[in-house]
C-alpha cells in the first residue's frame, strides 16, 4: 500500500506544484480562493483519499470521476472545461499532461517516502584499494567493488552488488540489491539497476570443434558493454559482454524484467522493452522503438527506427520501415484450437485444392 | 541421488505413515501379520530400492509394478484389489489418493536429511537496529534486513537475502539463499522463496515527455506487493511493485521459476503458473487457474476462476468461461514449416479465393 | 571495448601460435621471409587496428578484407590460395578452420587481459567447518560454502557465491559472482557458471489436495543436479533438482543466458541452447542437439541426437529423427496480421469449404 506522509510533512497543492518541474506543461490550479489543501499522497481515482492528488489521463476512466475521493484530480483541458462550473467533491487541477505531471509527482512523493540512503562505505563491503569512488557515493553492505573500477559521485549501491574490474559507473546511478556488473562494463549517469539483472556476462559463442565428437571449443568474449545515460534496468534481465566489439545500449534506453540481450547488440536512444523480450547477437535496434513483452528478435538483424514490435511476436527478419509488426498465434478453447491448428501443417496443400478449384472454374 | 536415511534412523512402515497427516486420505496397510519394514527413502516405480517405499499413481506406469524392488508401493484401491491376493515382492499400501500420500512422505524425508538451519542471526548478517526478528528466525551469513523490516517467528533465510526498509515477512517462511525483497512489501506465513527471486522491484512505468524526442519521464512506483499465505515463489521469479496500490497475489499460489508478474496484477487463490510465464501490468487472474509454461497474458485483461492456459500460448483478451485454451503454432520439419508459413500470410486472400469458387457454383 | 596488451607483454606472431593448441588445425604462416609483427589483441575484420590479428571465417564477409586495417588475417585454404600473391597490407595465416583457430586465440588472450584470481580464501567468505576445500582454489569475498560440500583443485568462485550442504564441484570450474548453488548438486570439473545462475532449486511439484478446496500439497524434491564435465551454464539460467531422481546434464553441454531445465529432465552431451529456452519437467533430449532462443519444448517428450530446434519454436511431442524443426508465427505489418490471423480461427472451415468445391466440381 502507498504510504501516506504525515500531514506535518505533506505539502500544499501550491507547494508541491512548485516543487516539481512543470515547465512545458501548462499547469493551472481552479479555484484558487478556495484554501490551499494539504496532499499526503498520490492515488488512482479509484482509491485515492481525501488527503490524496489523483489524475484522469485514460479517457475511458471518466466515469471514475463522480466516484472520486481525492482532494484533488488533475484533469486535461477538455475535462476541465466540461467541470469547472460544477459543484464537486475535489479541486481540479488542469494541465495539457496529465500521465506526464503524474510522472513527476510520483518522482516526488517516491523521494519523501524512503529514506534516501546516506553517502559513505559499509563495513562489510570489500573495495578494492585501486578502485576510485567519487564524492558522495553510497557503498551498501557486502558489496564488492574491483581493482580499478570507478563509481561516479552520488551513485547508490544497495546490498550484495559487484562491480567487476575496471568498470565504469557515472554519477547518480542506482544500483537496488544484488547487481552484478563484471568486468569492463561502462554505465552512464543516472542508470537504475534492478536487483538481479547482470550486465556484461559472457556472450553465448562457441566454435564447433570437428576433431573431437561434436564438442565446443569456447569463444572467450573479449569485448564489453557500454551503456548511455539515463537508463532502467529491471530485475533480472542480462545484458552481455560483445565477442570483439562492444554491445552497445543508448541514451535513455528502458528494459524491464527478465530481458535478454544478446552479444553484440546496439540498442537506439530512447527504445523501451517490456518484459522476457530475447534479443539475440548481433542484432541492432533503432532509436525509439517499442519492444511489446516476450517478443523474440532473431539475430544478425535491423530494425529501423519507430519500430513497433506486439508482444509476443517473434521478428525473424529485417524492419526497414516504421510502423507495428505483430505474429501471434491466437488463442482458442482447446478443442477448437486443435481442429485449426491440424490445418495448418497442411495449409500450401490447401492452397494448391483451391488453385486446382480455380482452373476447373476457367 | 536421494540420500536415504541410516537404518538407525529411518522408521518403520507404521510409524512412517503414522508421522504424517493421513485424515481423509483412507490408507490401509495389507498383511499386518508380516513384520513391519524399515523404509529409509523415497523412490520411483523405477529406481527404489529394497529399503524404499514407491507409489503408483499414473496409471500408465501399472506394467512398472512387475519389475519394481521397492519394500512398499502405495496403489490406488482398484490396484490393491488387482493385486492383494498375488505373491508380490513388496508390501501394498491401499490410498485412494497415492499422489497425495507421496507429497506428504516426500515432505517428511525431506525435513529429515538436510540439517535444519539453526535459530539465530549469523554474526555477519547486517540487521538494522529498527527491524524486528520475532523467536526462533534463522538469519543466515551476508544476509540484510532494513529499517522497520519484520520477520515472523520461525522464518529462515538463507545466505545473502535482502529484506527491505518496512517489508513483513509472516511466520515460518523459507526464503533460500540471496532472495531480494525490497521496500513496502508484505509477505504472509508458510511461504517459500527460491534463490533469485526479486519481489518488489518497479514497475515498468514510463510517461512520453513530448517536449523532448522521445525521452520517458519514470513513474515511480509508489504501491507495494501483497502475497497470502502458503505461496511459493520459483528460482529467478519477479514480482514488481504496483504503481499506486499494491501487485496482489493470493492464498496457496504457487510460482514456478523466471516468471515475470507486472505491476497491479491480482493473482487469485491457489492459482499454479509453470516456469517462463509473463503477466503484464493489471491483468486480473482468477482463483484455481493454472496457466502452463512459456505462456503470455497481456496487460488489463482478466482470466476467470478455473481458467487453464496451454503452454506456450499467448492469452491476448478477457477470459470469463472456465476451460481449457490453447493457441501453439505446430512445429513441423523445417522445410515443410517453411511452404505452410508461406501461406499465413496470404490467408485472408485464400479465404477471398474460396468465396469466389463457391459463388462460381452458385 | 577490447583491451590491447602492452606492447612489452605482447607476443609476436610465432609465438601467439605456438602458445595456443593448433594440432589437427593445418595452420602456415605465409612470407616468413618478413619480420614477425607485435599482436596486442584480436579484432573483427572491421574494427582490428594495426596491432591486432583479426581473422575470415564467414565467406560473407570477404569483402571487408580489402578494407581491414589488422596486422595479420587468419584465412581458410581456397581464400590463402586467392590472396597469396597479392601485395597485401596483412600477413596471411592459412587454416583449414579459422573460426576454431580464433577461439583459441580468444581464450589466450582473456587470460592475459584479466587478473587472475589468487589462490585463498577472503576473509568475509562463510566455510563450514566440514567443507572441503581443494589446493589452489580461490573463494571470493562473502561466498558461504556449506557442511561437507567440496570444492575441487584450482576452482574459483566470485564474490557471493553459496554453495549447498553436500555439494560437490570439480576441478578448475569457475564460478562468477553471485551463482547459488543449493544442497545435494555435483558439477564435474571445467565447469563455467555465470552469475544469478541458480542450480539445484526445487522442482516445481503439487499434489492436488481435493479435500481443500484447490490447494496444493507441495512435493518435496528429494533429488539432486547430476552435472557432467565442460559445461557452461548462462546467467539467471535456472536448473532444477528432480523429484525423486536426478537432473541430469551432459559432458560439454552449453546453456546460455536465461535458460529454464525443470526437474528430471536429461540433456545429452555436446548439446547446446541458445537463451530463454524452457524445457519441461521429465524431458529427455539427446547428444548434439542445438536449441535456439526462445524455444520451449514440453514435459515428457523425448529428442533424439542431433536434433536442432528453431528459436521461437514450440515442440510438444516426441522427436526421433534428426534434422531441423520450426513452427513460428511469422509476423507481418500489424493490420495484416490481423486479417490473417481471423482466418485461423476459421481454417477448418476453410478445408472443409474447400472440400465442398471440389465435390461441387467432381
Amino acid at each position: 500500500m502507498p504510504v501516506l506522509l504525515a500531514p506535518e510533512q505533506a505539502p500544499s497543492l501550491t507547494n508541491l506544484l512548485a516543487n516539481v518541474n512543470t515547465a512545458g506543461l501548462n499547469t493551472f490550479i481552479a479555484d484558487n480562493s478556495q484554501p490551499d489543501p494539504i496532499i499526503q499522497g498520490i492515488g488512482s481515482l479509484q482509491q485515492a483519499g481525501p488527503n490524496e492528488i489523483s489524475f484522469l489521463s485514460n479517457p475511458r476512466l471518466k466515469a471514475e470521476l463522480d466516484r472520486c475521493k481525492a482532494a484533488v484530480v488533475i484533469v486535461p483541458p477538455e475535462v476541465f472545461e466540461a467541470l469547472k462550473d460544477r459543484d464537486l467533491s475535489y479541486r481540479l487541477v488542469k494541465c495539457d499532461q496529465p500521465y506526464l505531471l503524474y510522472a513527476l509527482l510520483a518522482q516526488w512523493f517516491d523521494r519523501h517516502r524512503i529514506s534516501r540512503l546516506p553517502s559513505g562505505v559499509h563495513p562489510t563491503a570489500v573495495i578494492h584499494s585501486s578502485a576510485q569512488l567519487e564524492s558522495n557515493v553510497h557503498i551498501g553492505p557486502h558489496c564488492v567493488v574491483e581493482a580499478d573500477a570507478r563509481i561516479g559521485s552520488g551513485s547508490r549501491l544497495g546490498p550484495g552488488c559487484v562491480v567487476g574490474e575496471k568498470s565504469v559507473l557515472g554519477h547518480d546511478c542506482l544500483l537496488h540489491a544484488r547487481v552484478t556488473i563484471y568486468h569492463g562494463v561502462q554505465i552512464g549517469s543516472r542508470a537504475i539497476l534492478h536487483s538481479g539483472s547482470v550486465i556484461g556476462a559472457d556472450g553465448f559463442g562457441f566454435a564447433p570443434d570437428p576433431s573431437s565428437q561434436g564438442a565446443w571449443a569456447k569463444i572467450a568474449q573479449l569485448g564489453g558493454v557500454h551503456i548511455g545515460d539515463d537508463v532502467e534496468i529491471g530485475a533480472n534481465t542480462t545484458v552481455d559482454r560483445g565477442a570483439l566489439d562492444d554491445t552497445v545500449i543508448g541514451n535513455g534506453v528502458k528494459l524491464d524484467n527478465q530481458i535478454m540481450i544478446a552479444h553484440n547488440v546496439h540498442i537506439g536512444d530512447h527504445t523501451a522493452m517490456a518484459a522476457c523480450v530475447g534479443v539475440a547477437g548481433s542484432t541492432v535496434i533503432g532509436k525509439r522503438c517499442t519492444i511489446g513483452g516476450a517478443a523474440m528478435l532473431s539475430g544478425h538483424i535491423t530494425l529501423g527506427d519507430d519500430v513497433h514490435v506486439s508482444g509476443g511476436t517473434a521478428i525473424t527478419s529485417n524492419v526497414a520501415q516504421p510502423g507495428r509488426y505483430t505474429g501471434v498465434y491466437p488463442f482458442a478453447e482447446h478443442v477448437q484450437w486443435q481442429k485449426n491448428a491440424a490445418v495448418i501443417s497442411q495449409l500450401s496443400q490447401l492452397r494448391r485444392r483451391v488453385r486446382a478449384c480455380e482452373k476447373n472454374q476457367d
